[in-house]
């Protein structure tokens, strides 16, 4: 099988061989229960504690108690709102985004028809957020304000500092997720003064399968799961210790490998810049600066987006047409239409996520096969078709 | 060091080889995410749809749809509860047992602060639910009846079949807590009669960090996170497909390994009965004869079962004083109380749990060093000194 050139990152990446190598003595002989009494699995917690450190440091949290394991990203999400809202009970308001993950609108419609008052605060046609509208709604009852760091489709990064230092000063909780931040860009929880932040641990090198949930010290909240007194009682249940230990390592990892992401923006523009320039059909969705380092989301008309990661995929390139968590959908994506991106537009958008493993062979490669990809899918294009034979003013 | 000799099986298993081996693509090579358009990741889903499959055949499901997985045995059992509940809003009654997991006793006091009223059928001296007295609470506003199938200290089993039978002529929802039972005991949910049965893998040689909830067709819940259309919305967030495979094959094993538990049943006599002989101050926890074959919970008068791990834990060999989840606490096991086993007894009680990977050998170390430990305590304790020096007739 010929090697695959993925640049699918903000769905899922590929686990460094390193996190491996620190998560399989937990796969092998060390299978305690940390909980244990006896020193086989007792012995457990300190590795654990370990790994908290390591995932504290990776947002400049200042104590590892800080750091709550939870089973994914969307159980991360889950447990800042639900948690929060349980906790203030007399506050009936929520502030969100229109871009936000589904962790959070699926979740923000479910407390909707539980009786919440949900703001969506829109984008601009560039994805950047209108944070005076943000500030503008903020009340006395509003409970909790949950913002991306950046966005999983764009890679728009949202000014968390500025909402955070807002919200402080008004004292409403404030949830960040950044699983979409962590690895690519430095995450600082005192800069960005939030109470929450959610991580997941497959989104930067790490296993799938574990996530965590910062929690400011003195933050209220209360847990989502019932049962034993593990992570403190802030979610029960055995310790998925290999994939802590895992997590632990990509953070330590992620860390180290900041700098790269110098590299692997230079790669992402080389990319973006030669299917801008090859295509006049083509587009950029998403501001151009305020961007994680990895992704682009390229529109194009009058073809299919979806067709397009066929033909890709046919090449050995895997990219996606938005999140994949709302793949299979015959919905055009949620965050390019909020963004007011045209229907058709929306239809022909692809994202390409990279990581410090791609390398530039990779991008000439894709470079290469773009123009084969488009242009097949042009000539069989009606929308396209018809431009033509109508004499309108044609794009390419 | 020197080989652990893990008596605690029923805190947690050892990851069985061609579990890790199972596994070991999906965090190399097959990192993709199963709900990406690509075939790279795609093609993931069929791997998770086999895993799937071994589960429900694991509990005789009839379909691999009746199959949600979730993050650990916890979640499955909240999932359960929380999301039967949810459904049922009219109902406001909750039938379960004193000797529970936490995962659903916690859970349940948490749904009697918010207003629900829970039954919590007794046992006797044995262990042994009063099953008269379940049949005798049920009512109209019962929504939820949540029973474990074997308990995990004592490893006592309940008549499920029983209660079930009952239950599904009354239409009521019937849960189980298999997570003791899976990989020990053959489980079918169909002459279960249970709408909700709850496993977690790393109870039978899986990792941990994955978990299961079989869901009968038609049975009416909500889910309790939201977010992405993974598991068809019963448990969003992006797939542990490393832990799901490996629970598959895990599953798949246990069926296998079934027969192999006449051996360890001989094992666990072995160990018992030579205990029950050697120290005429221990006594047996639990029914002999309603129980999985694993497990044995001897109680020691005058001295402290603690202390017994702790010198057992010495000599390289790992049992527990309870369950794993409460261990930590100072409180005597809320199962031995239930069954009115005296606070000193209690106290004084250890729990030995086999596998299939257990030999002969070790447990007959075990019973070489017994004495010795035993012995030891008994001569610092105060209690022990007390009824010597006073007379009193001794049991040893």
């Amino acid at each position: 099988m010929k090697k695959v050139i993925y640049l699918d990152n903000n769905a899922t990446t590929k686990v460094d061989p390193e996190v491996l190598d620190a998560m399989l003595p937990f796969l092998r002989d060390s299978y305690g229960n940390p909980s244990s009494i006896h020193s086989f699995g007792g012995n457990i917690g300190r590795d654990i504690d370990k790994a908290r450190q390591n995932v504290a440091d990776l947002v400049g949290a200042e104590n590892d108690y800080e750091i709550v394991f939870t089973g994914t990203g969307t159980e991360s999400d889950n447990l800042a709102l639900l948690g929060t809202v349980a906790y203030y009970k007399e506050k009936n308001h929520i502030i969100t985004t229109r871009v936000e993950h589904p962790a959070i609108l699926s979740l923000c419609k479910k407390l909707e028809r539980d009786g919440y008052r949900v703001t969506y605060v829109p984008v601009d046609r560039e994805g950047n957020l209108d944070v005076e509208m943000l500030r503008d709604t903020v009340n006395d009852d509003t409970a909790i304000v949950s913002v991306m760091y950046a966005n999983n489709e764009t890679g728009v990064i949202n000014p968390v500092e500025e909402i955070g230092a807002f919200l402080k000063e008004r004292g409403i909780q404030f949830h960040i997720d950044a699983v979409q931040g962590a690895g690519k860009m430095s995450l600082d929880v005192n800069k960005f003064h939030c109470n929450l932040l959610s991580l997941s641990a497959h989104k930067f090198h790490g296993p799938k399968g574990i996530g965590a949930l910062y929690v400011r010290r003195g933050t209220r909240m209360r847990p989502i799961l019932h049962g034993g007194h593990q992570e403190k009682g802030r979610r029960p249940g055995t310790e998925n210790v290999a994939g802590i230990v895992g997590m632990g390592k990509a953070a330590e990892l992620a860390l180290k490998h900041l700098p790269d992401e110098k590299r692997v923006r230079m790669l992402r523009d080389k990319l973006e810049n030669g299917i801008l320039k090859a295509f006049k059909n083509s587009h950029l969705n998403g501001d151009k600066e305020k961007r994680v380092p990895n992704t682009t989301n390229i529109g194009f008309e009058y073809i299919e987006g979806e067709a397009i990661l066929l033909y890709l995929d046919e090449r050995r390139i895997a990219a996606s047409s938005g999140s994949a968590c709302s793949s299979g959908s015959l919905e055009p994506s949620h965050v390019l239409r909020a963004m007011g991106v045209p229907f058709t537009s929306a239809h022909g958008s692809i994202r390409f996520s990279l990581s410090r493993f791609n390398i530039e062979e990779e991008i000439d490669y894709v470079l290469s096969v773009m123009p084969e990809v488009v242009n097949k899918l042009l000539e069989i294009s009606p929308y396209w078709d018809n431009e033509k034979q109508e004499g309108k003013p044609i794009s390419i």
